[in-house]
């Protein structure tokens, strides 16, 4: 590999019946010069600052179906793309997505093209200052119902919710029609609540608003939204394409954290043959992109990602870098209270332990459901066994009786 | 199926050990209502015209690896959502992109649905009134080489494309650097070359020029293009967002048609079992965002799609609708002189002819190559046979040497 020029490697999981150099070979020079070998020579010297690198071929055992793998490098040199997503994943994976049984299962940029993306505004510090949370995971409630619900039945839902002790408060991310319950409404009043809370108890509530609407208006209803008092943005950042989310993380005049919510993320990532690798989309790309938090399947529900992707998820989110500030993980679904201990010991306190049902359906309600996650988490991080911990709490041992625990 | 309410309706293939009723309940509850056996009496009432509804579920043979299958038809309320992608793809497949071995298959959505969304701007008839072909296929050339070009060389290649006949010519889908050739002046030169050529022989020529740069600012950069006199956007729709699509094709400002480039695609649509159908998102829904013409796999090539979905992708582009004009089919890879009876034969005379090696690969150049393909869809078009045209074209003939015939 030519150490002069730098590159963008991209590392895809090949199979088939394929000469697998030949192949890579292919495609370094496919998706760069477009041809070589025809060239005549001072075209060569002229190109050979465009062409792409083959930087490392390695065969693997066949696969489940018997069928040839192989892991192949491919570097595409900086020069040939601007540094923003729709070129990234047109240059890295365009025409190449779908040229047989190919997944990009990972991408390496130098600092140079990633400091041209914001990375999260915030970041984990950054989120737990504001929220003024240390030394746990933060925890996150979830509507149990959105869509067909009057303002006055959400203000009510989130005052159960607030009451409960939860750090945020996020809606569904189907919430799109706002006839009656507009986000601006919502975030008016939902915010009021915040205010009254922290002035009772001390204690900050963040309420995430569905960020909805034309692409071409999301950067002015984001700022209409923090003009009314925003705290943070869910936003379904794979439908709506990733770029609109580095615009809005580095905007100058947008202060609110970004949550990204994983919708439409499965179409992407889900199949190990073809497609993106969860940790690649989820992790790494959007915390290039700029999501201050980041929701994707929990490795413990019913809708769930192999441990070995979330897990690998969390470390792209958090793992040190010069350049980009660390995002939020929260592995969801499927989470109640007697699973904390598992997520902590799994994946560390840097994390938003996110739930619906395990709140809602606390058997004494959506109140009891927040206070026993409270008491769960706080005894998670002190090592204290849950049953111990249940025993000066009703709601947790409510929950505990309920759902179970993990040890 | 209750019919005084307006569904989106969605068709998943859903492979593994579910009972596929049970399954198809828990999708229509869990992306509407949320929950449902559990709520009071009167929110039930309230909730009832938002509840999805589970409309056929069909079982199928066992898949290749013997797992159980099944077609489940879901409808979703209107009321749920707005008329744009980010809602729709998150409301049908949002969460349930990530939930098990699913694709969605087609998404049939109701008239007044569709009319928010603004279809193509001139469709295939506008298309043939602006370039003035009609009772044939149009004919693309695609630059051999983009990146590292400098303008005066883009302009020679440009003018040897042009001078072969072809009707259209398109960047590189990966053409993004604009340092030593920034759109706008390869749009002032091209047209200029475009106007010289209709000038002297009364054809008219478009360049597709590739539209790059952050997606809040792509409705100024094509505004911007278009004074300058670009003939058509070549847009790389699935890394963008199809929402960006949808907003340039319905602003009233932009007069110029979009062509739709599939880079990407494959990551959504290329396994049989997760994400979207190609008919769908490459025929239906860029149809529904305003793609005038639509690049995607052909059946012939090494970068192939079966031909039962490239067919259905050209079906669902072309089919009539009282809401949307058709959209320009042009499967592409693979095309060389000799293939052009046998894709008029599978795909009609509405659609682009697009080449790239079938063009410049001809042993007398690309201007040779424009020539050798003017006479096969000439020929082709009367059902005249390639090999009684090519005693009448020297390029032609040289081609179905090189290329050989298929018929």
């Amino acid at each position: 590999m030519a150490t002069d020029r730098e590159y963008i490697i991209a590392t895809y999981l090949i199979q088939g019946k394929h000469d697998f150099h030949k192949k890579a070979k292919s495609i370094a020079v496919g998706l760069t010069a477009g041809t070589w070998t025809e060239l005549p020579e001072t075209r060569k010297k002229q190109m050979a600052a465009h062409l792409g690198e083959v930087i490392e071929v390695t065969g693997l055992a066949p696969g489940k179906d018997g069928e040839p793998r192989a892991l192949c490098k491919i570097g595409y040199p900086l020069r040939n793309l601007t540094p923003d997503f729709p070129a990234l994943l047109t240059t890295v994976f365009g025409k190449l997505s779908l040229d047989g049984k190919i997944k990009c299962l990972d991408i390496e940029a130098p600092d140079s093209f990633l400091d041209a993306f914001p990375g999260p505004k915030f970041g984990i510090e950054g989120i737990r200052q504001k929220l003024d949370v240390s030394g746990r995971p933060l925890l996150m409630s979830i509507f149990k119902q959105c869509i067909g619900m009057t303002l006055d039945e959400l203000e009510e839902a989130y005052q159960q919710q607030v009451d409960g002790g939860v750090d945020l408060v996020k809606d569904d991310e189907i919430f799109f029609r706002e006839d009656y319950a507009p986000a601006e409404e919502r975030v008016r009043i939902f915010k009021r609540i915040n205010r009254e809370k922290e002035e009772r108890t001390g204690k900050k509530t963040w309420y995430a608003v569905n960020l909805t609407g034309p692409v071409t208006q999301l950067a002015d209803k984001a700022k209409r939204l923090a003009e009314q008092g925003a705290d943070c943005f869910l936003l379904n950042a794979v439908p709506y394409g990733l770029d609109i989310l580095h615009r809005l993380a580095e905007d100058p005049d947008i202060h609110v954290p970004v949550m990204a919510h994983p919708a439409f993320a499965g179409a992407v990532c889900a199949s190990d043959d073809y497609g993106l690798s969860s940790p690649l989309l989820l992790g790494k790309l959007l915390r290039w992109a700029g999501a201050d938090m980041v929701l994707y399947p929990s490795p413990y529900g019913s809708v769930a990602m192999p441990k070995e992707d979330a897990l690998q998820v969390a470390e792209n989110l958090r793992q040190p870098s010069t350049v980009h500030r660390p995002s939020l993980p929260s592995p969801s679904a499927g989470i109640h209270p007697g699973l904390v201990p598992a997520m902590v010991r799994d994946f560390g306190t840097d994390l938003i332990v996110n739930a619906g049902g395990g709140i809602h359906g606390h058997p004494q309600g959506s109140t009891a459901g927040g206070k026993a996650f409270v008491e769960a988490i706080g005894a998670a991080v002190k090592g204290r066994p849950l049953e111990e911990a249940a025993q000066d709490s009703p709601e947790l041992k409510q929950a505990l009786d309920k759902w179970g625990s993990i040890t």
